[in-house]
């Protein structure tokens, strides 16, 4: 029986006419491999329902493995997040023109959920690859954070695996945003291809160095 | 009564002769202000002891504010940090060669701690007084992270207000790595005095932006 | 009667294996465009030498345009320069283990030529086309601007265009320089042949803003 | 006989209230060192009129050394430029609201001129002296290297010694500019001094690498 992948990419948002994240992910509709199958659904960059729209996709899809993906503008590669935190704190106004300052997700949710995906197994499978990637020690604290945190503690306590990965614009993105790096379209695609392979593949993760000096 | 603030700042680590954190904090030992009064340690850069050391000095100083103060080479201003998470993960080996990799700082602790000090508040405090200044969503994941998050987990519950603030290089350890930015040493204690009373005179934070997109 | 491109490559350097100027340039050899056919070398990454080879290539192809391609690690897009400077100071050695310090690359030349390609049609079209593109200011002062200076002495006071794009790293080279941006090999073939034609059909070059505060 | 030096430094340009080449340079009107002292000039951050100002500066002061400094906002040392370019192409308006594009210097005026200030002497010293400190390749194409070309354009020929140092912005104007690096206004002050004596004293420059790959 073939286990489902639910990837989730954003609408756009912060004045883009595309997100790179949705581009890729919904490549991968209905896209299936070995012993899995892809589901894929677009959420709104807007606080709250983000969450909601999420949670539902969840209880339909009922996956083995949840990715949430999103467009870290400025990043140079595959950032496979660590953590998630309880807070949101907005340094531009969501989609529904909302700018949250200080507020948790999850009211007297804990502090932080670590990713329950092999962090370290994907960015070794995506560097082998040929595919620049790396451990991220924060999401930031918009709504991206805000999914990841939502997801985290919808899947706490279960055997979902579950986490985020931040990708970079576009290149047609960064040809508007001079000095931003990109990654083109089809890298992302198969850079997630590898990472959700890696999420059902791994057991418990490998024991390699991906952290930060500070 | 005088109040006390306890700062602490590492020795030098990763080649460098040199830790500005210490420079500062060192400077400041004995300082009295208005209703207080500051007490110095200094903490080793190992895993494990740094937090014992900064446990031992709060038994004996019993302070009101805790600033735990640590070198960020590479960053370029005053990071106050928001967050303390529960994983050491080191990118290179501590002063006693250890090289941890994602182990917990303190075994079935939570996942992470937020900072007990008025973030926003010193960020625009040290603004207002013309020196750099930013709320960082992540310490890293090595020694600084470590003693963040064993300083807030032994204040856990508590009413000391405590935290952690990452600095530049000085400009003579950034003189030897070229590309890198610095902060002059005067600026830094400025900024640190600036930072303890801030903490010493605010009551609930203010509520302004200062999160990131990602 | 067609016209002939040259476009030119560099052999790896530095510790790569790879060098994605050759790459993207190699693709092309023997393409042909509207009124136009690509002849491609590849150059020596040696001092001297790879002026030599470039001369001579020059003597036999009879080139109408004439573009040098060059790694830039650490770069985010296609990097139009728009001067070679009569220096060669070499942070690392050549693969001749040759490392010159301030040493005039033609001994008496003048201290600049400007590229006679229309860099900011080049530009302008490049972004047309959903690439990161920009004009940039030096060149460097290894073997990248050596040749660069090289080609624009051999062609000073004729009607050939000439002149030197830079590239990113390729993804698969970024793999293993953790924090480095990346262009993948199609987007930078794609690129070139956009700047090639760009030359070949442009008159005058258009005039747009494309330099730096400082 | 004491030498003079004349030292020039740019009104406020870009939105900001105050600018550190002024304010550094301001600071050592009138300074006598060994053999020397040191004359200041302001001048304005207009094409054209800059250079103008500069020149009637020169000739009424007859230095034995000239060096203009200016505002590089975004850059983290006492960037020594090697060499100045004949090109104005302004990305912002200058303070007469004029913005230049791909305009020469001087019409009919070479290509470029390097420096005759013993760029690699200053640097070395700088850093001796626990200075951030390099060699700039590009002093860009505003105001700053319109400034420093025409200094070189009036001197070709002779033996006054002068080039071009760009300063990162003061901590005062990164607390406005989040993600800026700066250098207290101390550090710069003792840096130019460095700078001005390095240039008095040394003869032909030392030969070590200072040079950029690209």
């Amino acid at each position: 029986m073939n286990r489902t992948v639910l990837l989730t990419g954003f609408e756009p948002f912060n004045k883009e006419t595309v997100n790179p994240a949705w581009e890729a992910v919904r490549s991968l509709a209905g896209h299936e491999g070995e012993g899995y199958r892809v589901e894929v659904r677009q959420l709104p960059c807007v606080f709250g329902v983000a969450g909601e729209v999420l949670r539902a996709a969840i209880g339909e899809v009922k996956p083995a493995v949840v990715i949430a993906v999103g467009q870290a503008g400025g990043r140079v590669d595959l950032s496979v997040e660590r953590i998630a935190i309880n807070i949101d704190d907005a340094p531009i106004p969501d989609n529904a023109q909302c700018q949250l300052v200080d507020k948790p997700v999850v009211e007297g949710g804990p502090a932080a959920y670590f990713s329950t995906l092999p962090i370290k197994a994907i960015v070794a499978r995506l560097r082998e690859a040929g595919l620049p990637a790396s451990v991220s020690q924060s999401a930031g604290t918009f709504v991206c954070n805000h999914v990841f945190y939502s997801l985290m503690h919808q899947m706490a306590g279960g055997d979902v695996r579950a986490g985020f990965i931040h990708i970079p614009y576009l290149p047609q993105q960064a040809a508007a945003h001079p000095g931003a790096p990109s990654m083109a379209l089809a890298e992302v695609v198969r850079g997630l291809t590898i990472a959700l392979e890696a999420a059902l593949a791994t057991g418990d993760d490998i024991r390699v160095a991906g952290g930060a000096v500070d």
